[in-house]
């Protein structure tokens, strides 16, 4: 879901951008508490063998139907559908909430009753419900020796025909889910909500207290979590399943569990394919982010509603920027791809490459598939990547020029992201309510295409094109001025209209992105039957020989779905110094008053004024050793029980590179403490109602 | 002067780090008040045309040797030595002279008697005492028919051996200047002073009111100066030549005159020269200079010794990127490049290319030694380049390194920057007392080594051999570990040692300069033979033609020496709204009220306690037209009697665009008004021996 991409989706934990295909398994068996598990094969063994816990099917379905999918991670917490996750992860609708009057991202929000809660422009959540192995039915239709080019085509085909036959007969969201490398194939089916409410969230201050300076760090001092309420037909969702609260909490040393939908990870690359990574990937990512991050400063210094309106944006892009850094320190660590080469060594000699050649040796397929990408990888990220030329008024035009394209095709041969059951997400964001600010709009198209120059040269025909003889500060201004997309109505229309009505409408923007669209469809397919293609049948040839040897046992890579991790809460040792595992809310005031003045760590006023209410001991951030990555931002953590006894909201810095290779010496997951949100909401915010639903006290 | 290259030099008129070549004279006659003029051939006919105003010998002489050179520009303006330049331009003598206890660029300084004048670590100046036309033996010494690679070597020979002659002639530090592309070479002898002494320095808050959100707009309001005295023997400079300070000021409409020295301008570059710079050369250093401001921001946050080490860099590399963002919004206006190339297809008729065949076309020269340098600016940029790997120790060790290495040369053989005329200068900065902050050596290094492995590839051998099997943060923290060179006694030992002491040395961060070096000459010497000899070989041939046609009644490109400007003091017009040429102190308080709390609009607490005292309708900034350029930073701004009544500081952000064109619709220089300069001294400062040293009152 989701698919039409918001400019920055700001995640602390980040989501990277290109998701290339989903990997395979792990190698040798999981050190630790490694590992991102199906909640239909669980680690059983290692549970009860380490730990001394063996989950009962009850306890799983419990936790998969009280877990939230959005953007990021939730979960349901009371019988009426109130729904938790961070801060950072509602951050976008409270801005589309805002305006220059009333400031819910800075000044925080409280719904005291059910009718003041706030509906949200453009949010959708999702249940998962339910689980069904179709992996025969797709290897049916994948024949045996067709070119990767057509292997790809036909598994997208059978893909989408499932889902969209799953989807008739079940009334769900279904989506096929491609785990082990292509090993096995998952439908997952979804109960969907698209009517959800802002109930409660803090002020930016303290739910990003230390700003940049602490992000991915530890100690942490964040109460980064809001609630939002799930309606149906107009009502608070009653709740099947829910969290309960725990009244202890978690001590150093407890077993807890985290359940969220981490984005992707890469640990199963090929040692080329981490050195493309490092080398050309990455690079050219953190490129645009550097430059983004200040073009945006320069943007809000211009005036506080400056500030206000690109705020969600430029701390996403700092957010990514820190996420980036570190995968890339990791890939800079030369005993890190040593170790990556031993292992990918004793691989290919253990698992001997099929077809026998040294034409077919899929090492030496992705190998050889990534050294093409590199010739178009700068113009394909400048194109389709994250980081490029992104503004909401032209994702609007761009998504009603591809919906006419795409609408009159059988669903099975659309773009993915406008099969049918894509269709409710695509229209909710294109009818957004949201509010769009005409400024930053053109900021952002400027700066767009002034990076197109930039990396592609002023007299590149696509850039020429695209500029139509403008200057890119021009052009975008001309752009902002000749649409009407800004007008829900006028979207409505087009959209209804279908081609008939894009091809008669003057909007200077449409007709901007049917160029840019024709430019970007091509790359896109370049890059599908060049790269895209070879990579994943490459990688389904390693995965399927790996997959044979270890089986269920081990763990997919991330895919955007439902994942079990557990681990302890623990410190650790870092420069000779320990870290303690919890944070209490004394110290929250110790780093205010070191830091004064300093950005990041202002307080809101509340926060001081009230600060003899609270118990300072109260514990307020822990760490723990659970394996979690970008989109695991806002999953509970809860004890053996399933009770919640915190909110994963960050990792630390050493866990950055657990994109790529998992290690605990260091590396942890960061999260707010539930007794920390129960003393704030009861002390600072006087939340009684929400503390109640929550306890049941 | 200064070529052992510091980190960054804070300027806010930027002087860009490639010198590519002293280029040529305009092809038609200057509109308006354009151009940078010699003061031996000044626009007598417009002065006195336009203005009324004919400039006699002993202006002339006055100006030039009250006229002061440094990083950027300054003016003595006291019999005892007095020098006025910009506080930006002192910035890093202010950060030199700065403890963790006592810091002079955020808290300003005042010595109050001649004994508590500061002396600065590693600070020169300049005056030029003499000029002398040498083109003909220049010319004599370079055979016609040469290959360009070996006419740039004759030439290089020849100008060295000049400047020799004329340094044991003369006693003047010599110099020779190639103008008008190479049609005239000037001899030029400066008079050098290494003794300066901070006098007087405002806190940053008012130097720099408005900080990166105002810098290059207007309406201003900054007190960016401060004061500095020779001494000579130990004793204030008797100064023969200094400028006196206004009475009244000027006003509206006032004819006014800056002498500063402009770094380099890019006037006279061809169409295809603009093209590299819009397309290659700007984007390469801006892609630096993003990735620099953003981890300089991270390094600032992790404390505020931090911040204070890191602050004069950080404001540099704002300033560039403001800078070049400017120019390069100018070129990718296609207006601008089609009115280049009108004239330019102009020119080509009416100038033929010498030598008759296409062959030696020097547009098509040009065209293919920059096609070439496409293939390896990048590389030259990262070894060579000014925001590349730097870091103050380094460019110690570099420096032991090359002395070895250059000094048993022939002075004429050796690199420009190490010849005899140099040396004191180059052991001027070697032995500089100032405090080096490891923290953010290391950091620098890492963030070095790490530009170059995502730049090149960690596999590349360069980044390997660099590297040396560690990654860019272990890399950096060993180098600094194993390095001696922060004491200054140690660089004293090796510098006298030469290639001896350097080879018995252990070392770490010699050893690394040692492969660093050779990698970075060869990389120099490339560009030398296939880049530079052949732009400066096709650009004379344009010049030399042009130079016959339109003489030194041009005025050449600007070359980093003393120039002459002249303009009207004047407001203009922006979004439909009229831009005063004037601000005064009552529109600071009104900017610092509506930008309350906002990063750059601080002020410095006796500003906000001693308001009062004020006359709040005292000008504080200014505007005029007068043509100027990165480096006329602390250039005065003097009235037809050559009174002081300015000090540049700035340009607008319309002025920018002067690098490569000269407008004046909106263009302007920026300038404190010289009243300004007195009602804070006197009342913001009680600096009243001061403001009697400058007035005589």
């Amino acid at each position: 879901m989701r698919r039409l991409v918001r400019p920055f989706v700001l995640l602390k934990l980040v989501r990277p951008p290109v998701l290339l295909f989903a990997l395979a398994c792990t190698a040798v068996p999981a050190p630790a508490d490694e590992g991102m598990w199906l909640v239909s094969h669980p680690p059983r063994e290692i549970l009860a063998q380490r730990h001394g816990f063996e989950p009962t099917a009850a306890w799983l379905e419990h936790m998969q139907k009280s877990a939230v999918r959005m953007d990021a991670s939730g979960s349901l917490v009371s019988r009426d559908g109130l729904v938790m996750t961070n801060h950072h992860v509602g951050s976008t609708q409270l801005e589309r909430l805002s305006t220059a009057e009333r400031d819910l991202l800075r000044d925080g929000f409280l719904a005291r009753t059910r009718d003041a809660e706030l509906r949200c422009p453009d949010m959708a959540m999702q249940v998962l419900w339910r689980i069904e192995d179709v992996t025969e039915r797709v290897s049916a239709a994948v024949a045996a020796g067709l070119s990767p080019a057509d292997a790809f085509e036909a598994r997208r085909r059978v893909l989408a025909e499932i889902e969209q036959e799953a989807r008739q007969r079940t009334g769900l969201d279904c989506e096929v889910v491609t785990l082990y490398g292509g090993a096995r194939q998952h439908l997952y089916g979804y109960r969907r909500y698209t009517d959800v409410r802002l109930v409660m969230a803090p002020e930016m201050d303290i739910a990003f207290f230390g700003g940049d300076t602490d992000n991915f760090e530890y100690p942490r001092y964040d109460l980064d979590v809001c609630f939002f309420r799930i309606y149906e037909n107009g009502e608070p969702l009653k709740a099947e399943h829910y969290l309960r609260w725990s009244a202890g909490g978690a001590a150093d040393g407890d077993l807890v569990f985290v359940f969220g939908h981490p984005y992707r990870t890469q640990r199963l690359h090929t040692v080329a394919h981490l050195r493309f990574l490092r080398d050309v990937e990455l690079p050219e990512k953190l490129r645009s982010l550097w430059r983004r991050e200040v073009k945006l400063a320069e943007f809000r210094q211009r005036g506080p509603e400056q500030a206000r309106v690109a705020g969600d944006e430029f701390f996403g892009v700092q957010n990514s920027r820190k996420a980036l850094t570190g995968i890339l320190q990791g890939l800079h660590d030369p005993e890190l791809i040593a170790e990556k080469q031993r292992a990918e060594t004793l691989l290919r000699e253990v698992v001997p490459a099929r077809g026998g050649n040294a034409e077919n040796d899929p090492w030496d397929r992705i190998e050889r598939a990534l050294l093409r990408y590199r010739e178009f990888f700068g113009r394909q990220d400048l194109l389709n990547g994250r980081y490029a030329l992104r503004s909401e008024l032209l994702e609007i035009a761009l998504g009603l020029v591809r919906l006419a394209d795409e609408l009159p095709k059988p669903s099975a041969e659309r773009l993915p992201e406008y099969r049918d059951a894509e269709l409710e997400s695509v229209y909710l964001q294109l009818y957004s309510p949201a509010p769009i600010n005409l400024d930053l709009e053109a900021h952002r198209i400027a700066s767009g295409l002034s990076l197109m120059a930039e990396r592609l040269g002023a007299d590149d025909a696509l850039v020429a094109e695209l500029l139509d003889g403008r200057s890119p500060t021009a052009r975008a201004a001309q752009l902002v001025r000749g649409t009407t997309l800004v007008d829900v109505a006028a979207r409505r229309q087009l959209a209804e209209g279908g081609a008939a009505a894009l091809a008669a409408s003057t909007d200077e923007l449409l007709a901007f992105a049917r160029r840019y669209d024709r430019r970007s469809r091509e790359l896109r397919e370049r890059y599908e039957r060049e790269v895209e293609s070879e990579l994943a049948s490459a990688y389904q040839a390693i995965a399927a020989a790996r997959f044979e040897r270890f089986g269920e046992e081990q763990y997919p890579d991330a895919t955007s779905t439902l994942r079990m991790s557990f681990g302890l809460i623990g410190g650790y040792e870092e420069n000779g110094r320990s870290v303690p595992a919890f944070t209490d809310l004394a110290g929250l005031y110790r780093r205010h008053a070191e830091r004064a003045g300093q950005p990041g760590f202002a307080l809101p006023p509340r926060w001081l004024e009230r600060r003899e209410r609270l118990r300072l001991e109260t514990p307020f951030n822990f760490v723990c050793s659970a394996d979690i990555i970008g989109g695991n931002s806002g999953s509970p953590v809860v004890n053996r029980s399933g009770e919640v006894v915190g909110l994963v909201f960050d990792g630390n810095i050493h866990g950055l590179v657990w994109d790529i290779a998992f290690t605990e010496t260091r590396a942890r997951a960061v999260a707010v403490d539930s007794r920390a949100i129960i003393e704030a909401l009861r002390e600072m915010y006087d939340a009684r109602e929400l503390v109640a639903e929550l306890t049941g006290r």
